[in-house]
């Protein structure tokens, strides 16, 4: 293992789970932690944390306030519970103007209010000038289990892979304001995903799992739900909604919006008959409303990532493997 | 109000409280954030948070880890509860070495260890050279509340005030570690309090509230259990239990202990005449065994923290105005 941290180990990727899985865990273990989901499953509790370090603070769209109440709204909601309350911890750097974190604390009433939730603790420090970047945010989230057993263990083959809307915004977004190149149609996807959660699951539909797709984007989440087991995916590139916006973006900023992160968009994977009533389920919220089938679970690339192209070539879809964009959340 | 925020607004004394209420409750008021405790207390659970920041990350005493574990741990058991589950989120300077990173988990395994509770949940994230300060850590904790009803508003006249041991350890240990000026004696007194506040409520006494007087120390601390209200609190000088070389390192730092930082002590508050089972109760334990009764509740000085000189004299406690100690935690 390298002896020094880099930015690389942050990305959500392969070095981050290096990381997590060679320096945490062993010290850290207990069944809760090693499940390595988005929260930690505790009876009817459901308890997850993410410290947000976006940078630019504002972006198209949201700011580290919306998205720390989203983030862990969302990995709180993924795991089948109904998210409640919200901890808050600020670390500001010397010098922040008082307007600007008034702006991010009225972002974070209006996404707790719009999620239904409440921030009942926090904390607050201030670093010196050059020790800091303005603000980080930590959330942890507690929320109530309602729907229990969701694993990408329960993938079958032949089961459908299907999104809730069109992929790398977020990311798409946040670097061109850091690059100083906003335009208006290109705004951050980031929302409370409960209600959609709730709404799938209600159908009663036969849910394997559902999952935020952050850091890493679409393609290192389902590596994630299939790496190690004896299924694989196979996605169909024409399928997957991309806004013009984020493809012209990702060309000019050498991106590939299947490796942006997304911080309003699920992954649902569900048996194939149950398809069309979750498409519907989803496209009846505006938050689903671009909702579609990407892809299919196959037994024919264990363990893989596969994307079926519109020439009917197929290429694997890594893991993200480096920094290819830091601080995104 | 001040238009940038500064270092004084971290130092959980004046400024950090006027930050609170006046830019983070109108907006996120609800009836636990409110209450401004230590935890959130919601029905049966408790939950808090913190980040920690401190520096150096490793200090005489402990290190960056071990006060993650143990702040929280505390933070949930002076609310009445059992803490049992911690979330662990790291934000890392690009450049740490791993083997520092190794350290302080290995650290913090030690310390959950001997709290008896379990990291449960986590996040990783790396920030660029200058965007950070080597490592900070938040952790949240999620508790069981056991002995509900633990307030400042149960003070009564004649109440006794008592410590569970030495006044400034942390603070000053920290400070001369950061000065360069290490020194054997004087190590931080960075420990899980959560046996001693069950000993403690184990008594049957009639105590009033338990609190760990962390940034702002016990001077800041007893401010808050008295402002606003027809009580106030007078300390005897001679029995605050301070180290020689707590002493002598205050002069030399031109610090005061009673504002110093503890991360390993508890005030309590009880009915007088169970005073004596208590401190033999807390003196049984070895992080009480230097407990005592520094003061009592009186309704001569309403909402004010006294301190009667051995010559007999009085003067006022404020709470800490400024930043008297940066980064302590």
């Amino acid at each position: 293992m390298d002896e020094i941290i880099t930015l690389d180990y942050g990305s959500g990727g392969k070095k981050t789970a290096r990381l997590i899985e060679n320096s945490i865990l062993p010290a850290l273990s207990n069944p809760a932690l090693n499940a390595l989901t988005d929260g930690a499953i505790l009876g009817d509790l459901v308890f997850s944390t993410d410290s947000f370090v976006v940078d630019p603070i504002f972006f198209p769209g949201g700011d580290i306030g919306k998205l720390a109440v989203c983030g862990t709204v969302n990995d709180v909601a993924v795991c089948g519970a109904e998210p409640k309350y919200l901890s808050c911890s600020f670390i500001i750097e010397e010098g922040l103007p008082m307007a600007a974190l008034s702006r991010v604390i009225a972002s974070m009433k209006a996404a707790c209010a719009q999620a239904g939730v409440q921030v009942v603790t926090g904390d607050t420090k201030v670093v010196e000038r050059g020790r800091g970047d303005k603000l980080y945010i930590n959330t942890a989230g507690i929320g109530f289990l309602k729907y229990p057993g969701l694993s990408p263990a329960k993938l079958r083959e032949g089961d459908a892979v299907l999104i809730s809307g069109t992929a790398g915004d977020h990311g798409t977004a946040v670097m061109l304001a850091r690059s100083g190149m906003m335009q208006t149609e290109l705004t951050s996807d980031c929302a409370p995903l409960n209600r959609l959660c709730a709404a799938i699951l209600d159908t009663g539909a036969a849910v394997r799992v559902l999952r935020d797709p952050t850091r890493g984007g679409v393609a290192t989440t389902l590596n994630e739900f299939v790496e190690g087991t004896s299924l694989g995916i196979e996605l169909a590139e024409g399928a997957i909604p991309v806004r013009p916006a984020v493809k012209a973006a990702c060309a000019m900023l050498g991106l590939e919006p299947l490796y942006c992160a997304n911080e309003g968009k699920l992954l649902c994977v569900a048996a194939q008959e149950d398809a069309e009533k979750l498409l519907a389920a989803m496209r009846a919220l505006p938050e689903g409303e671009n909702a579609a089938q990407i892809g299919v679970v196959t037994a024919n690339a264990p363990g893989k990532v596969l994307m079926k192209t519109a020439l009917g070539g197929r290429r694997v879809l890594q893991k993200l493997a480096g920094a290819q964009l830091p601080r995104i959340c």
